[in-house]
């Protein structure tokens, strides 16, 4: 019966088994120290004999639990017996027991299946993990559905530019960048309030800390809303949640980091401006006047932010028609949608949809659009579909800003670029 | 303030605003019923004035909550307000509010945005939704940490038959047909336990009702097992965990589609059989010698366990090599591999796997690989990985297997076949 290293603490005295990855070995002649990692952490082996593994070999120890406030944990396990389950390699292209600090970004992702070995790097996946648990649970207490609808579409909602094609068959289709088309018809459907938790994807030649060609996106779509401010308010209660959820769970992910989440209160204060309001405050930081909000404007605007409201967060809202897609609700020239920034980057865009059949038929020669060329896009709206809006949250985003990563391929497990595919 | 058509039977008496779709309308002259449909269920509406609104059209309705032993719910809505929020056309291409067995499955699909109207379909998702909820509760209560893995690879682990190419950037890549290789490394790094809700892809050109060519696999792989049983008991508890959740949830979808699930005490009977007995079972059965376990056995087989042990269900284990995938863990001519059949089909492939490295290599010409062809695949096992296996539900297929449905399709919002790539 395996005892996990955590729980030896709560053995001492007793006989017990421990299995894991030999991470770390000291050689002190006659005493030798090993550090044996598992999924809940590392305890003190004592070995009297001459450790005969290396480094990353995944080894089964019995031995006596024993109180040692020196070592890891306050307790180690004197070794009796030593049994060798899958021994490692000794040329180990990069070092797991170590602090990856000194590691590229590169040396992590060509060496992805040995850097994730790395406490702390693995540490950001269980958090990640914990987010997708945090975001669903909320999801669902509000009692929004679950949907999983197909990453292989006839067509780009979003324009057709920037999708990847996949041979299918005798024909071609496209890989989707989002489920928004999905997404609104379940709404239309009688569901009124569904979440999809999905890969997406762009293909984009950017090449840069915030983007990804394949990323997971938390798709959010609602029913019977009354404008995108209560968009807004349902990201806020989505946020607080994830956070507080974060804080509990992953307090010493947060502190390894050198990081911390908002708190609830914060959270509630998160600041609303307007498009054109935000473009002021910018200039005004700049000394020189913009005339859109770049990723240098998002930062302004999130420091601005942070000495005004006390949160390093704000919703910008009423973007311009040409800014948004066909489907956007507009209002004058402006838009009903927003973004959400945090710690200075975009996690999320979103809006209230055109549910107007005749509105909509209206709009799409403004985006060079037909009725035919989306599919059955409009039949969504021509049998009846309520008010709605939705927004997706970008998980590595949202990873990457939460714990300070200074590259969003830090927060992927087997990140895509422009060069990357593998491992 | 909404009220939900659920909730008006606590506020009898009370004024109430109810939104929703047109689901019937009984104009009977002076008195008119109408049928208002939202996402909890259904209301009984009176109306003095005729209604002047079409089937489907989305309405706010303001007036009376009052008991009706013979409405729907045992209560009904005296009009008194009435807002179309989105009016519908007349011209529905296929009834929302009659029992949708009159339709085939071609109706069905053709019309996807209108099928996913009927409340009898809609109920197939939300019971779907509530196994992806209950799948992964069981898991994180086992302490399996959920993985998010690219579904674009660089080749395929399966030896690269049935996949779909991607056109990336300037190269070619596929889409995976499982997370095989991603969970594999995850339990490598000292994760130990993953599990994974991801798209799968598989290239065939089969067109029957149990494949789909894009559909959801939900992944488990688990490190530190002794042998593919663990792997069968895990799978066992996984599934009590399911039934038990939906009979609570999803009653009422059960008993719409004349259905139910196994209780805990019958999946714990689960029969298990090496292949080759399986395969003297349905030679028994039909009268004559098969030579392996097709569709039509696994339907006997099925029979033979619901016969034999009162569930209509079987673990096949021990399967030839030449079956299995060249990172099976192999034991003689026989595999340490399983597959699970449920109601006569497949829902469940899985077993050990290779974790040695000098094994893996030296299996790899048997199946005409190379270690550089594999990728990095290899480093998983160089670098050390203790025993483990895993395996993959189709979430479609356990969702067609409850609720008896005769084609998988009808368990995917916007299924992909050969022929079929929208809505």
């Amino acid at each position: 019966m395996r005892t996990l290293t955590l729980e030896c603490k709560d053995k001492i005295g007793e006989k017990v088994t421990v299995s894991g990855w030999v991470h770390r070995i000291r050689d002190m002649g006659k005493i030798n120290f090993v550090l044996l990692r598992d999924r809940k952490g590392i305890i003190q082996l004592v070995l009297e004999e001459k450790p005969e593994f290396t480094l990353e070999s995944v080894i089964t120890v019995q031995g006596i639990a024993a109180e040692n406030p020196k070592a890891p944990g306050g307790c180690e396990v004197h070794a009796e017996k030593i049994t060798v389950l899958a021994p490692a390699e000794p040329d180990l292209p990069i070092p797991v027991n170590q602090d990856p600090k000194n590691l590229n970004i590169d040396a992590l992702l060509d060496n992805r299946i040995i850097s994730l070995r790395i406490p702390k790097i693995r540490s950001i996946f269980s958090l990640q993990a914990g987010i997708l648990n945090y975001f669903a649970e909320h999801m669902r207490g509000e009692d929004f559905t679950e949907i999983k609808s197909s990453k292989l579409i006839g067509s780009g909602t979003e324009g057709g530019t920037g999708l990847f094609t996949v041979e299918y068959f005798d024909t071609k289709v496209f890989l989707a960048q989002s489920p928004q088309f999905y997404k609104q018809a379940m709404v239309a459907t009688g569901m009124e309030r569904v979440f999809e938790i999905g890969a997406a994807y762009r293909a984009e030649k950017h090449e840069t800390p915030r983007h990804l060609n394949e990323y997971v996106s938390l798709d959010v779509e609602m029913g019977f809303i009354d404008s995108e401010f209560d968009l807004m308010d349902l990201e806020v209660r989505i946020l607080q949640h994830i956070f507080s959820r974060v804080k509990e769970e992953h307090r010493d992910t947060l502190d390894d980091f050198g990081t911390d989440v908002p708190d609830p209160e914060a959270v509630e204060k998160i600041p609303r401006i307007p498009y054109d309001r935000g473009k002021e405050i910018i200039s005004d930081s700049l000394g020189r006047k913009v005339f859109e909000i770049n990723p240098e404007g998002e930062r302004i605007l999130c420091e601005w932010a942070e000495k005004e409201y006390g949160i390093d967060a704000v919703f910008v809202y009423a973007f311009p028609r040409k800014k948004r897609p066909f489907y956007t609700y507009p209002e004058g020239q402006k838009t009903k949608s927003f973004d959400l920034l945090f710690r200075g980057l975009e996690i999320t865009t979103g809006g209230k949809r055109i549910n107007e059949y005749g509105m909509l038929l209206e709009n799409l020669p403004k985006f060079g659009l037909t009725e035919e060329g989306l599919g059955d896009y409009c039949k969504i709206f021509k049998y009846g579909c309520p008010p709605h809006g939705g927004f997706a949250i970008g998980l590595e985003r949202l990873t990457q800003k939460i714990l300070g990563l200074d590259n969003i391929k830090e927060a992927s497990l087997f990140p895509r670029d422009r060069k990357r595919v593998t491992p």
